[in-house]
């Protein structure tokens, strides 16, 4: 009946019904692996971990950076930047930046909550049906919410945009979902308001996530129109900082910037106006519990630096779609918990300014190497 | 003389001469986190622990999805897919498609090795200038192939290209670093490039990296003229494990792929023509131990479908610019060893294969959710 | 004192004090060319011609297609097409797309006017005072709406968008210029709205277009959140036309588009993913009398199609950025005067529509070619 | 039988066997239209007219802007700028930076000829055979060479670009098609090229044109890897040139273009780095009887800026896609050929060095009045 006969998809149950130690027997005599490090790693936490088929856990080396000097009153404390990574060099990078933003005054940070999205694409026969289902949407908008608020406490509809073309209409619901990532609330929500769509309009959703959210992927639209937090960070560094710290000169960083962050990505096509946002995002991401998969679009964004008075140096980061978590997911899990901790943060705002100057100082640090001309020494000293 | 007196960066000294233990207890001090499960986690491995300011490690949950059936001569036993992640529902997800896969018949898969880039932009006076580098590094190639391949005898110079603008002039060496991911090497090589080019050509070095690598970052550049591993696998699915197991039809799936991953992304300036990649190059990616940064271009593609005969679903995956190992960098940590061993992967070819599939079993059975219209009833049964 | 002895520029004085004939005089003497068609094609329009160096006219074979039949009350006559292009092949092709559409019983078509945007950039000295701006700007928006209004009765201020990163405060203004393309309107507006700015809230404009507008150039910001006029026009065509007038099947369209239109574009990074829409822009545009500088934005925008009952073909183009007028500027001449006659349009909203029709016309019919295999055989004899 | 009873489009016939004159009388009476100025405007030149359905001429305003002093041996005379269009201040501008441009020396030029290109599409059924097609290519390119240098004498194969996604193989060819824009004569030898590997290989072509060529779409495959011709343009002007022709300062024009140019466009997402390269380009290719639908790709580019010593001001402009023809197409038509022999170019390398200069002149002049402030002034004057 099926056109192999693969027996070893049914003889080995992987997700179903046996533990982490029974797993790792199956596997260990299909493919020979002692699992020793693996089982010792092993997030024993019965209640969080949630993953399927689990065998154990992933160690990741983690450093951490700071104290990171953030002005204003939002946040107390210093923080500290905690950065789970196999990578050389880059906690260093990131600790030299914080010396700098220390020795500087500090940082300044804003943040805006623009809330996570889900993209359900519907499928109409006409430009007529698009206009008057577009139309109906405006109508209901006050039921939409209502239905997407029923499946959650912590969730709440904040607006709506409606695209059409051809037979497709491509919506984007923007939620708050608080201190959460909130994926999965938000996928909740917009199913019950895909629901009442088919109910009450008659119009079926064709995918609720229709690349219109857009999760995960770099895009355009996130870039323009945002998604979860936006992020600055600035700077103003005295001239005697960088000759000092940085060993190179403000006119010599705007210099490394402008050829390589802006006309450098403007000539290769890039959404990444910036040495290596990704760097500092991966590692505080995987640090602090956050979806991996949302390095994506949380590290797009523009630097910029501009020499003011004294030749001192103004350096500024911005992440236009950051979706980041205080509470629930991997934010949960107890290493990730006490690296939290570290951050000082008290929500998910506070988080994004911790991130906003985590990157700005790893920002900083490598324009500043890539100026001096030591990114390969540093390479050879610290990576491997 | 400094702006500030932030005494702490001074009196604080995280990164020299102490050990993780001691730094611990220093932060302890400054921010009341005990670090217990953070000082578990901690990877005990003298040799290999690169990373600067270590405190301890991050535990990630791993589970495993598989066994994964990979069609032709290549791979001669089963393989799996280590899967490190904090999300509920990936592996299901990719367990699923591996079930897919194996009842028809495997997968095909192909994969070529573009190499990893350095682009480093130098400076020049005039158009005359350049032209004149230009004809220069032409002539002289075969030496700047020489130099490189002096830095290190496990890679290989393969190519430039070279663009100018106004006063820059932009280069990408492509290099082949075997099996390592190489971004290290190809730095010192690159460095060796610029030094020779400084002392013999007199045209100085901007920026050892001026973004037109391009490293981790989203780009058309890697898009269109790829780095790494580009990576392809496809399947033909029967009509009946479609229905058996996807609970949902050919045509189904074909029509969520194309208003998703087609129109869908196009709507919305998406360099992800796909439904997820991201998600499966995250917990990939961090369970062998590959940088996480390099998920931002490693998870760029296309999904294809197409309907065959007798209703089959064919479908298909391609990933660009797969920066990936199998030796160096994270890859020598103790539990990515174990979960690298699980993928029978004898080189890094071999690794992007098993990741062309993992990426493809991801995928189909995300697509096939959105068809069904269970992707809100599978997060709200696996996810939180 | 200048660096170089240049006098041609001061003795030829070509753009003031003298005609069209006199300026002639001079260049025959510089470059010998006679001028005998440029001066017989000269728009004797002393009151229209407002362009500077004036020295006679370019002209354009104008060629027509229709009728082209659109369904609905909006326009009562027959339109016609007029097309200037000195490419074979381009009319003939627009001329059997409105074949099959009267045959088809007509196009169904949707306009949405989002407004001419100017999109002045501000210098700020922080983050801080980006926010108080920003906020600023939300509490005086309608105070800038009036002082934008005084500048012409024309024109109705819409919305504005906000964004900053480092110094800089991008805003994007949104207005209404009624049958007007507007571009100068929204400009002398925005400078009002500048100078308000200034006055009261202290804050320098650095340009008054910052590229956030954005004008003629190709841009993800007007794709996605549009700009002048979004364009849509479906059909359906039943198999029977498809085969008699276009001698290929809905099928074989179909798998054209999607290798072309949606992966052939997604594979080469493209704002268009459709066949050639700009063809037919630049032609209708150039009848017209519309800057041809726009055909750049106006011409981005996505062909769909879909098999629908009986083999018929669903099709459809869309288009998010037009720029149009049927009054001011190029339109005052008098061949595009007529030429605007012959669509019957009363209106920019109806100019669309006929656009937009338009565009489906060639679509269909260079897809309908390309499944047939006549590309080539169809330049070789109508083009040269 | 037909969906609906539409008799006009069968009792008129526009396109076959009618001259104009018959075509304007039954317009006529259909729409009213009197055809006083189209008639006047018929371009009397039965050998080249080849448009289809033709009704006579669309008169568009010409104007002058010269000379433009270009430096080095290349093109002897001076040489002049003619620009069709409507818009009024377009001319001046050009104009303007003209004079910028005589009395700093002359710009330095540079025209790479990359060369026509052709994208086509064939279906493959698997990875396997994209392999083996992939492969075949590779060994037979000699023989596809011939095959398409049967096609025309004027023709050149220069090399291809193969890439496979799923079903498709993408291929890019490119020709040297001389001083022809060429797009006519590589369609026809790309189809010579398709039956070849239909006869020999087996594999079927999809589309001739794939939109991997990619033809009058803006597109990153066009930006990164160039068609027709690259084209770079710089001058360095004098402080005092800036100063009292531009009314303004380096230092301005550089931050105008900063924030503008570069930053906007990264906000915007735009593939223009430019201030509007599409307004000269589209009156240039207007003039001299270029394809306009090319002002697409042809007007994407990146200005650079630099303050160099003495405060002068390095101005760049760099334009990575230029379709352009000396001979052929449009160039045939009287008043096109009349403008043409104002540039003085012999050939269309010549002609990119004037396009280049002209381009650079209206960059220079409106980034200039930006930072002056003066842009809604001089729209008063001299737009309408």
């Amino acid at each position: 009946m099926f056109p192999c006969h693969y027996t070893t998809v049914y003889s080995m149950k992987l997700h179903t019904g046996i533990n982490s130690s029974a797993r790792r027997e199956i596997l260990k005599k299909e493919t020979g692996v002692l699992f020793i490090s693996i089982t010792r790693a092993e997030v024993n936490d019965e209640k969080n971990v949630k993953i399927e088929n689990n065998i154990g856990g992933t160690s990741i080396p983690l450093g951490v950076a700071g104290p990171l000097l953030i002005r204003g009153e939002e946040i107390k404390r210093n923080c500290y930047i905690p950065l789970a990574t196999t990578e050389g060099a880059l906690v260093a990078s990131v600790q030299r930046g914080c010396k700098v933003i220390g020795l500087s005054g500090g940082i300044s940070t804003n943040v805006n909550k623009v809330g996570a999205t889900r993209g359900p694409v519907f499928y109409v026969s006409s430009l007529k049906e698009f206009k008057k289902f577009s139309a109906w949407l405006s109508v209901h908008e006050e039921e939409l919410k209502k239905e997407a608020e029923k499946t959650s406490s912590h969730l709440q509809y904040k607006k709506m945009d409606v695209q059409g073309v051809g037979n497709y209409v491509y919506t984007r619901f923007y939620f708050d979902t608080n201190d959460a990532m909130g994926m999965n609330m938000v996928t909740i929500a917009t199913q019950a308001i895909a629901a009442f769509i088919k109910k009450k309009a008659g119009i079926e959703c064709l995918a609720l996530a229709g690349n219109f959210d857009v999760d995960k992927k770099p895009s355009w639209m996130n870039f323009i129109n945002h998604r979860g937090l936006q992020v600055w960070a600035e700077i103003i560094v005295p001239a005697l900082v960088v000759q000092k710290v940085l060993h190179t000169t403000s006119r010599k960083i705007y210099e490394v910037w402008l050829a390589k962050c802006m006309i450098g990505s403007a000539m290769s096509g890039s959404l990444g106006f910036n040495a290596h946002y990704a760097n500092v995002v991966a590692a505080f991401f995987t640090a602090t519990g956050q979806d991996l998969a949302h390095v994506v679009e949380g590290s797009m964004g523009i630097t910029t630096t501009n020499i003011v008075e004294n030749e001192s140096l103004y350096f500024s980061v911005y992440l236009p779609a950051v979706m980041m978590a205080t509470v629930g997911g991997g934010t949960k899990y107890e290493t990730q918990k006490e690296a939290l901790a570290l951050t000082c943060a008290r929500n998910v705002e506070d988080l994004g300014k911790v991130l906003g100057g985590a990157v700005l100082a790893g920002e900083l640090s490598l324009l500043a190497s890539l100026a001096e001309g030591s990114l390969a020494q540093s390479h050879q000293r610290l990576g491997r």
